[in-house]
């Protein structure tokens, strides 16, 4: 099970210092939604110039133009590209190939599909690398979690790789972590932890 | 009808430089996904501070976090923001919010949505400034047009202002103003063309 650390409500250069922080505890570093919006895909290479060691995720929820988005992010040094799974076929289907040609990998991320047991077969068929179940800020506000959607994706899928994200905290981890997720996806939980390293420390435990 | 200038393909610096000479023609002019992609809010930024009495609206296509990234964008000069109908209700209304606030406006891009009809009567009724059929270039590139799913959502849409998006050239113009959208959004018909300046004074005549 890998450990993602994702950052939306920092910049890019605070990013970098805390990943120089939480390093030996993280596979993953994500490059947010909101960091790439406020910053472009800039923010995405300042990451891979400083940290050349660890994969970066560009959060860029893909919607159309697909395979020029992707490839776009894999120039800035991307490792992975996410696309939403509420997108058209056709986008997913050119986010995948883009990213082959370039060796790198996709995350669809599954925010607002409703029919998550259809949609996650059609993707795994289609050769998305990660399918990534996610309860977005907007309804976390309502109090919802992702666990049980995990559990809908886990059965469903015969190939890709599973993720979640979505609130996940030290508290939540373990639960989170008994679904046996393939990548479990934190952001506050480690970010705006009083000591980030040692989240991110006692939560790589906790998932070994 | 108004008349919206959709740049995505060239950098914000070239985008004012268009917009210094098609600008009596057109509206708005909108900083598209792939240049908020490569070059972040500040390419709105650099729109709306060249060219200040023009409108200007940030495609963000927002997925989440929808109050804090309209907050984002309008703090960097942007009149109109874009969320996707497929969004969850939680964020359409989110992002509705942080607009009115702001003294700006939502439009909401139905891009992939597919009970268009049903769609359009919730946005509406939750009360999005525009609701916009659109027809990406992925699926442009299958042939696909937005001209009868903007029926659609004109039949079904009594406060929202209607928009259409995806492909339209001078020779689709006039068919797509037949259907009588307010804002019909042209986007590489005029900045791709040979005389982006006439393009511009040619559109805005038959749209009259």
């Amino acid at each position: 099970m890998k450990l993602q650390l994702a950052i939306d409500l920092i910049t890019a250069d605070e990013a970098v210092k805390l990943v120089s922080e939480v390093k030996e505890y993280i596979d993953i570093v994500e490059i947010g939604t909101p960091v790439i919006i406020n910053e472009g895909l800039n923010a995405v290479q300042k990451m891979k110039t400083a940290h050349p060691d660890i994969q970066v995720l560009a959060d860029l929820k893909i919607m159309d133009a697909a395979g020029y988005e992707v490839s776009q992010a894999t120039s800035y040094g991307a490792d992975i590209v996410t696309i939403l799974g509420a997108a058209e076929d056709a986008s997913i289907q050119g986010a995948i190939k883009a990213a082959k040609e370039a060796g790198k990998e996709i995350l669809v991320d599954m925010i607002a599909v409703k029919d998550l047991a259809g949609r996650a077969k059609e993707l795994d068929a289609m050769g998305a690398d990660y399918i990534c179940v996610h309860t977005g800020y907007d309804l976390q506000a309502e109090g919802q979690t992702p666990l049980e959607s995990l559990k809908i994706i886990k059965d469903n899928v015969k190939q890709s790789k599973t993720a979640v994200a979505g609130g996940i905290t030290l508290d939540t981890l373990a639960e989170a972590a008994s679904v046996h997720p393939d990548l479990i996806i934190m952001g506050g939980g480690i970010a705006n932890h009083e000591q980030p390293k040692e989240a991110a420390r006692q939560s790589k435990e906790l998932i070994k």
